[in-house]
């Protein structure tokens, strides 16, 4: 082994859900948006001058920040955009969590928390959920770095109390408080209101789901205007030009479209109702879903088997094979069309399963 | 001050170019392309399907990387693509710099090497360029913990001889040597060839200067596949979808248009060359240059005049107040009208700064 191998940073790196390369699948394994982004969006593209390219973008980012401002109904300092929410945590983690002390987290959640802080040297300390899949707002009152939720949770769907985030919050006042949101526009009460309470809240959003942007890569950060400065300083020390020309144009006309991205989440949560009353149906039990997916695991029908049988009729779903959640399937809500797919194949597997055994 | 703000990573950040928002200005302050991307990206542009958006790009950004490998001749796990050379450079120093030993790169150099280091936690030691710019490859053989030089140098626009980089690449077996190429099409001779010979070599380019496409953000590395994998490794343990669909596309058709990338790279030249003469012919002295921009400075007249000078007329040029080099002004090429615009300018600023002096 070359010995400039000791210096490099070993990590496990995280694992993104398999983005299938063939037509014909319905691809229900990465939260995607069944729908297209709003119709502005295909406009900036057909208006824009490419000839634009050769310049640089505007590293301040500044039509995209004040369009989320306005619609959000926040001044542009309380605004931070990067390269999809996972830019935006990872550079939160950096900026925020440089404490000895462990962060917490619960120990069912978005897989790419212990991650970042694997890569980020930062220590961890990860609270269980219930058997509910809630969280103990006790396990978050104890000494800590940094504390981060995501709500509604992944991949579970299940939102938290909003009293309990603000217990959470308020306990915390030494501790950056991240609430990771990127499910929230799917039926969950969002923390934002806080921000102007407390100055330790950061509440992270993105355009992947409920914008069908995730092709585009937008995601954003709302706090006090002095998070949102330290986060940027952070930023600009690492790349200062993140966001592309053509990304900036898209994301304003995404989000400045209301009407549109609210038609689009009323379907997906109709759907979702349908999915869950189906899937009961057929023996599967699920939490309650604030999400665009749904965590479901069967009576009978172990999880793995279930996920593979799918993927031989190319239905993609998300299966886990981690402690707690390695018999349950995570599934994106579709169309309706691919909803109805599903269940129909859903239903020959179990039934097939029912009959194999005598 | 809240006591979270204890923890917060405190940087001085890097300081981009100024982004002039009006019209009408003659740009030349940021290294930018004046000619349009390749055709081949208004294409890209026109036949895109905006519907795919609402889906995630390809973590592993094969289209981009394999359109690089094959214009480079090369094997695609030699390719690392990144948000511009910027995030590629970040994600170098994070994943290959972690030793305790300083790394080393020169006293005037690109303002973001600094920047990363401090950042990141990395200590680092500069050496000082000799008196006509260029690097004493004997400063680069001494313990460390990696190094990182610019060739060309900027914003010198220096070319270092192939057979110094050699020597120093050669020299540190067990340091990653990083040299970033981002000027290198304008004349300079890449040490690509050097990589299957050394492991510890990584070759950092850019789309943003010679492919006139900086408002994408497309940055490469290129290495041995160890390297490269590092590299991976880190990128996915930090934001796993870096690169936007459209990007993808739009680089891809970029640079599989080798003849338009060759008759612009030689117009850039041409130009630079009738600049050098004029700046010449006007009193100024600067080096040879290998890149897309000239530094220069005045015999008589303080760069700093010049600039601000330069900006009442809308000439915006970049300044450095810096040690050793803030008597000098980094020119960017810009087209042939341009150029003649600003020698006309510099023209009457240094006959009337002339005049009031008796």
């Amino acid at each position: 082994m070359a010995s400039w191998e000791d210096n490099v940073r070993r990590v496990e790196p995280y694992v993104p859900g398999e983005q299938p390369k063939q037509k014909n699948v319905i691809k229900l394994n990465t939260n995607e948006n069944p729908y297209p982004p709003a119709p502005g969006v295909a406009q900036v593209l057909k208006e824009f001058d490419t000839d634009q390219l050769r310049l640089y973008p505007d590293p301040e980012i500044k039509g995209l920040v004040s369009a989320i401002a306005k619609v959000k109904g926040l001044q542009e300092n309380q605004v931070f955009v990067g390269v999809g929410s996972d830019d935006v945590l990872a550079m939160c983690f950096m900026t925020f969590f440089g404490s000895s002390q462990p962060i917490l987290f619960p120990d069912i959640t978005y897989s790419f928390y212990d991650v970042w802080a694997e890569l980020l040297r930062i220590p961890y300390e990860t609270q269980a959920l219930n058997s509910t899949f809630g969280i103990d707002v006790s396990d978050y009152k104890k000494k800590n770095g940094g504390i981060v939720i995501p709500n509604p949770n992944a991949p579970t769907g299940v939102e938290e109390p909003e009293g309990a985030l603000e217990e959470i919050i308020r306990s915390n006042p030494d501790a950056v408080v991240i609430i990771d949101e990127a499910y929230v526009d799917f039926g969950a009460k969002s923390v934002l209101p806080l921000i102007d309470k407390y100055d330790n809240l950061l509440v992270v959003q993105t355009f992947s789901k409920s914008r069908s942007l995730a092709g585009s890569r937008i995601g954003f950060a709302m706090g006090n205007p002095k998070l949102i400065s330290y986060l940027n300083d952070c930023k600009y020390s690492f790349n200062s030009y993140t966001m592309d020309r053509l990304t900036i144009l898209l994301g304003k006309a995404s989000i400045e479209d209301v009407d549109y991205f609210e038609t689009q989440v009323k379907k997906i949560v109709k759907t979702r109702s349908w999915t869950m009353e189906q899937l009961k149906n057929l023996g599967f039990t699920a939490p309650d879903s604030k999400s665009n997916f749904i965590f479901a695991s069967h009576k009978k029908v172990p999880a793995k088997y279930i996920f593979e049988e799918l993927k031989k009729k190319n239905i993609y779903v998300r299966y886990f094979a981690k402690p707690r959640i390695d018999n349950y399937l995570r599934i994106t809500i579709g169309t309706d069309e691919e909803m109805k797919s599903l269940i129909g194949v859903l239903d020959e597997i179990i039934r097939h399963t029912d009959e194999m055994k005598p």
